[in-house]
């Protein structure tokens, strides 16, 4: 997915979903924790409730959560898939409306309905995200208030787009934003992202919410991503699996996949370029569109683990030489989950020791006698081997340290099984993390979902 | 595996290895991590070779890790299994013997030959075992030293045992030492033994160190038993393979299966029973035999989980209603091990939504609406519902959290599609944890296996 020194046919832009044409947001704070007022107000306003509006009606891809529990949220989105055009996505964070039963697919539709009534759009055009703690049922009263206020605040600057980007995070530190601008043919084309999450980080996600068996077993993260580009649904859905396979399918905070994961993008055609040129699989346009989408996707989803809960190291597991990509995703999921390497990397422990003992027993075939381990600088092909062939190398212990010591760096393993391979992107675990996640019931922001 | 209200057929007796008759141990210090003398004594001189030896040939039976990377150790066991009787265990801490390729074989077998010389015992009649850092290689001139001071240490009184018990130790906090007695017709017969273990620890052992489809994924941990039953080599391993099943097999501190995990029986039937009768499956005396190794391997494992490195909580996670066996397994494992329900635990958080997040990403499968959650005081049956049939219950969030106040409890889920159930036997999640696996490069008992 990464540029390989070619030139990058896109710019990055400055904002995110309202950097397309057409496109209104808002961010506002209804209290869906029911924080009351008697909460200071620093804590007590943070925005709960965003708005993503197309002003003209939209194409819609969507990927969803394979988790066999699924939120009403998805469960709306995912019966909207493929019936037609959208025009609004309204999210809330602070409550994930999971395990809410009846009534949560009650009022998943209902913040739907509610959305299309206040902003006049058709039935069956706005689609929905929530996030948050599962099992609590959403305080409808406020939701509705929040769709209202956010109906009215809508608006399509830079400020608009961080607004509704501040309002769909839940544990996470910092807004995530991102936008670039591309030509397709001569028309200007944009796409623009905003994304979440921080904790249950390891989405598998599908068009279907089915587990295909080529995604693996594996937060909430949410994206709503705007294009004006013109493009058929089906073409917008395939560079769409494409972009999350490579980018948020890819990612690791704790390996907790969540209820909620949701990807969505509209693409409402204002850019006026030749949608039948775009929408044409391996044309030069389509080409253009995937590269710009993968890197929109790929800068979002680095984002979620770079501010992974309690975070403080951001590693690429990169396994190469697997019998498959199976077994090479295996392997490095494996790794990049294993609570022993995590911690080893917050310390900054070149402990290459746990690093084999996760792929022993990894369900990928490993051949202790075959396996290579090193670390590089992220992206650099100059790799400090500690292990060759299963043979501790001669590289120095102060040299693994220091190869290690960064707040970034990638992580080789070389199977030498096979030709495939795999990479993920992933967080390290810190007390911070468990901190965090302890959960202080005397500070609602800290029920992640 | 429990005793389910039954009079047990054994009582409890101090001791632990050297219980049985005919049994001697030892444990020194060996300097196996090189500290050198510049270190302060307490921490130099903690034990770190131990030698257990039976005054006549013994039956062996033993079980081994499945991890594709195998150490040293396991592999000079699984070698010398089936091939006649054995009289001595060798095992070292602070050094795993594992990724150490042919120099790391050459020295296991040393380590066996060296202990069969200095005791005057025939060939290939000593067994062997290791934990501690991977990677590094024996100084087998300490190890040497240390086989031929244990040679002299050696004796039978439960100070002796709990040298050895001491020297097996790495994270640990407290030695683990446990033995029985029970009557076989006008015998007395008695169990002992040692173990350790407190971190990477998710044993899936088997007998020939492969992994059958019914043994999951998943420490260093080592266990060493004696008996002086008399019962033949293969019963005995019937026997071991059943309570390691419902004891070692179940745990789970960070899920980290180790390239290490050892347990080893020997049985020198100096008790004199009957040993064609003992030797019977389904004999009177075999099942007495059985309840009493059951309880000495769940109480040793046991106390391995209420050791973990940082444990806080001991929770039994029990899954009921499943498809299978396998099923009820995976399920139970995927709570067990999810970073974020083990930080809710040690916050004394009741977040079933992060319970029933990780049934859904589980392969088990699960049916949002069929779903009962709930907790209870250790052995109990008055179980406090949170969840049932998928809808949050009426219990109150005050009720839910003394629940969980607990350093012990259990964990119920009943799937509600299937018959099977499993249990997990789990420790939480803290920043004691993280903190101790960060690996400090200045302390070397830090660096765990």
């Amino acid at each position: 997915m990464e540029n390989k020194g070619m030139k990058a046919s896109f710019n990055t832009i400055p904002g995110s979903v309202t950097a397309p044409q057409g496109f209104r947001s808002a961010g506002v704070f209804c209290d869906i924790k029911r924080l009351g007022t008697g909460k200071g107000s620093a804590r007590g306003h943070k925005p709960d409730l965003a708005l993503i509006v197309s002003d003209a009606p939209a194409t819609v891809a969507g990927l969803f959560t394979t988790n066999q529990v699924c939120a009403a949220p998805v469960k709306v989105c995912l019966a909207r898939m493929g019936k037609g055009p959208v025009q609004a996505i309204v999210a809330n964070s602070g409550n994930a409306n999971a395990c809410t039963g009846k009534q949560g697919m009650k009022d998943a539709l209902e913040m739907a309905r509610f959305t299309e009534q206040a902003l006049d759009l058709p039935d069956g055009s706005a689609l929905v995200g929530s996030t948050g703690r599962i099992g609590l049922s959403l305080p409808m009263d406020n939701v509705r208030a929040g769709i209202v206020e956010a109906a009215v605040e809508l608006g399509s600057t830079p400020d608009h787009a961080a607004r509704a980007a501040e309002a769909i995070l839940t544990s996470d530190t910092r807004r995530k934003e991102m936008a670039v601008e591309f030509a397709l043919g001569d028309r200007r084309v944009r796409i623009g992202g905003i994304c979440k999450g921080a904790g249950m980080i390891q989405p598998g996600m599908s068009a279907t919410g089915r587990r295909p068996a080529a995604i693996p077993l594996h937060a909430t993260m949410l994206c709503f991503l705007t294009t004006d580009a013109a493009i058929d649904a089906k073409p917008l859905q395939t560079a769409l699996n494409h972009a999350v396979a490579g980018s948020f399918n890819r990612i690791t905070v704790d390996g907790d996949m969540s209820t909620n994961d949701t990807v969505l993008i509209l693409a409402n055609g204002l850019a006026q370029n030749s949608k039948p040129q775009l929408s044409k699989p391996k044309s030069k346009d389509f080409l253009i569109f995937q590269e710009a989408l993968n890197h929109v996707c790929l800068t979002l989803a680095q984002m979620i683990v770079r501010d992974g809960e309690g975070a403080s190291r951001f590693v690429t597991v990169k396994v190469n030489g697997a019998r498959s990509f199976a077994e090479a995703d295996a392997a490095a999921r494996a790794v990049a989950n294993s609570a022993l390497v995590k911690t080893s990397w917050h310390g900054g422990d070149p402990n290459w020791g746990r690093v084999i003992d996760a792929l022993g027993y990894s369900p990928a075939r490993i051949v202790e006698e075959k396996v290579d381990i090193g670390y590089s600088a992220p992206g650099s092909k100059k790799v400090l081997w500690s292990l060759r062939r299963g043979q501790p190398t001669k590289a120095s212990f102060e040299a693994l340290y220091a190869a290690v010591g960064f707040a970034e760096f990638d992580l080789h393993v070389n199977l030498n099984v096979g030709k495939s391979g795999a990479l993920i992107y992933a967080a390290d675990l810190t007390e911070n993390y468990v901190e965090f996640n302890m959960g202080d019931v005397n500070d609602p922001d800290s029920l992640g979902g």
